[in-house]
């Protein structure tokens, strides 16, 4: 398996190690149970944003814990959702008296354990489920959309929000806003390998890919042979834009995320593809961002994501962040 | 072929397209003769900083383009180095009156071209040559050492000086001490494919590594059975600190740079694997940056760089930038 790696099982350990010190001056890890705080307290009490998930899908979620966006985050193993004393360890770390809200893409693990973590803290309703993919509906790990590259939209603006002072109800609120308001869709040209079961998880022809993949892998609309960079942009926004239902002249967040094993250059031609389209029909892109940020471990290909925006989402987007994967303005 | 393209032809052209629709707030593209500038002018008349060398390595120059790093960068077509006209072009455009200093990779056909550039400009003795990888002595395309990704440490520091209004030899002086102080060395698991080619570069088989690769897949001191992360480091580390020499207690920046392929918790898992070894040497790790900044397309695999700080270093590394891919303190 060509991999960094040491033993399968101490991946995760020397990983999260590794990323706590390269990052002193923004957050600590802690293990055991495992997760990820920002260093710096809030000089007033704020309401704490905790997100997480299965691992491999870096910088998503750790490398977005820091000022103006979460205040901890809970990384499964390797596709696995965080175990319930992850989330309660890291609420009662990072709770400064305003409550804690939790941000969860939506697969049935994650949504089950959270669920649990919400009860063991004997919270309700604090959680912000994230399921902006519109390849599919109820999918190999999901009942419903899957959350995939719009969470780091949510993460970002309801961070921001949350800086602010708000109430936990008015930062709820605003993210299930702008989840609604974000749509996503992705193609795969390959599988990503799992280190644990060191063969990739799917079979794909050499000249194949797969149109509505899963950020796991799963299987997207269909299997069909490679096409143009412009083509398979123009399937992609048909279906994110029926969607999303933009009107004329509206203003949108474009995001092209790349799903790990796929070059910059190729994530900046695939914006260049979506601007043209848009273009054509009067959508402006007004803000951007392009890289790899919800990843898939080492698999080829990459997501478009479009977040519909208005006065709040702009302000909320356009504010400070300092995080290891996102920083901004400090 | 698995990339997002088009025609292999327009490569360039539209992902230079989008990489400027992208990043309107910090810089413009300008074609034939292709060049990157920033596009806020200075304030006050400062030395232009130009870097540049073949694409296909972002984003690395291009996205370091912007207030505290590079004011214009050159890219040639993949793996290819700029023309002359390309340095002549985006030399006239920033020029602001104190001079233009010229960052470049040690690699042969980058020299010459920048070499024309510099005879067309009637410009003398203004190039800083980068040439940090200590694999290898003469290698495929380079006479002496190949410049890889130290070269990103040289942009960030020597930018931040010429932005305080530094003289160009002053500008010089430092980036030369600062290549000094940096050595690289790098493994490669996969090869890249260059589009034009449509193949890998290289043939390696399924448990082996390039040990000392260079970015355009060139070939490196062994090819070998891959090893675990510790050994991996160990070796590199070794190559490095034979070079470098440091001090008891010599404080450093360590940059582990992914080359394309590799997920980012392998990097940081590498970034362990190093801190472990340069704890038992009492080297101090007081900088870092984790991540691809110098990539070789879709390679899997990526390098250590390490720096030996000294106050000077230090401050201009801190200091605030304002680039597509670096951004911090503003």
């Amino acid at each position: 398996m060509k991999k960094f790696i040491n033993n399968v099982d101490d991946i995760l350990s020397e990983s999260l190690t590794g990323f706590a010190d390269a990052n002193t001056d923004i957050l600590e890890v802690k293990f055991k149970p495992d997760f990820i705080a920002r260093k710096s307290k809030p000089a007033k009490s704020k309401v704490a944003l905790i997100s997480g998930g299965g691992s491999g899908h870096e910088p998503l979620h750790g490398g977005f814990v820091g000022y103006g966006m979460l205040d901890a985050a809970c990384p499964g193993h390797i596709f696995s959702a965080p175990t319930p004393d992850q989330m309660e360890s890291a609420a009662n770390y990072v709770d400064s008296g305003k409550g804690i809200l939790f941000i969860v893409k939506n697969y049935s693990g994650d949504i089950m354990n959270f669920e649990m973590g919400t009860d063991m803290l004997d919270l309700e309703n604090q959680t912000i489920i994230v399921n902006d993919d519109v390849a599919v509906e109820d999918s190999t790990y999901t009942t419903g959309r899957r959350g995939v590259a719009g969470t780091i939209i949510v993460e970002k603006t309801v961070g921001s929000l949350a800086e602010t002072g708000a109430s936990l109800e008015e930062c709820k609120t605003f993210g299930e806003h702008v989840n609604k308001m974000t749509a996503s869709m992705g193609v795969a040209f390959t599988s990503c390998t799992v280190p644990a079961a060191g063969k990739p998880t799917f079979d794909i022809g050499i000249d194949e890919m797969e149109f509505g993949v899963g950020i796991h892998g799963e299987p997207g609309r269909k299997r069909e042979k490679i096409k143009t960079a412009d083509e398979i942009t123009s399937e992609l926004l048909g279906a994110i834009l029926e969607d999303l239902k933009p009107n004329h002249n509206q203003e949108v967040l474009l995001h092209i995320n790349g799903f790990g094993g796929t070059p910059l250059m190729e994530l900046y031609l695939l914006f260049n593809s979506s601007k043209k389209i848009l273009d054509q029909k009067n959508i402006k892109i007004s803000r951007s961002l392009v890289g790899n940020f919800t990843t898939s471990l080492d698999m080829a290909g990459g997501s478009i994501t479009i977040t519909k925006l208005d006065q709040k989402i702009i302000k909320h987007w356009d504010s400070p962040v300092h995080t290891p994967s996102l920083r901004w303005k400090m």
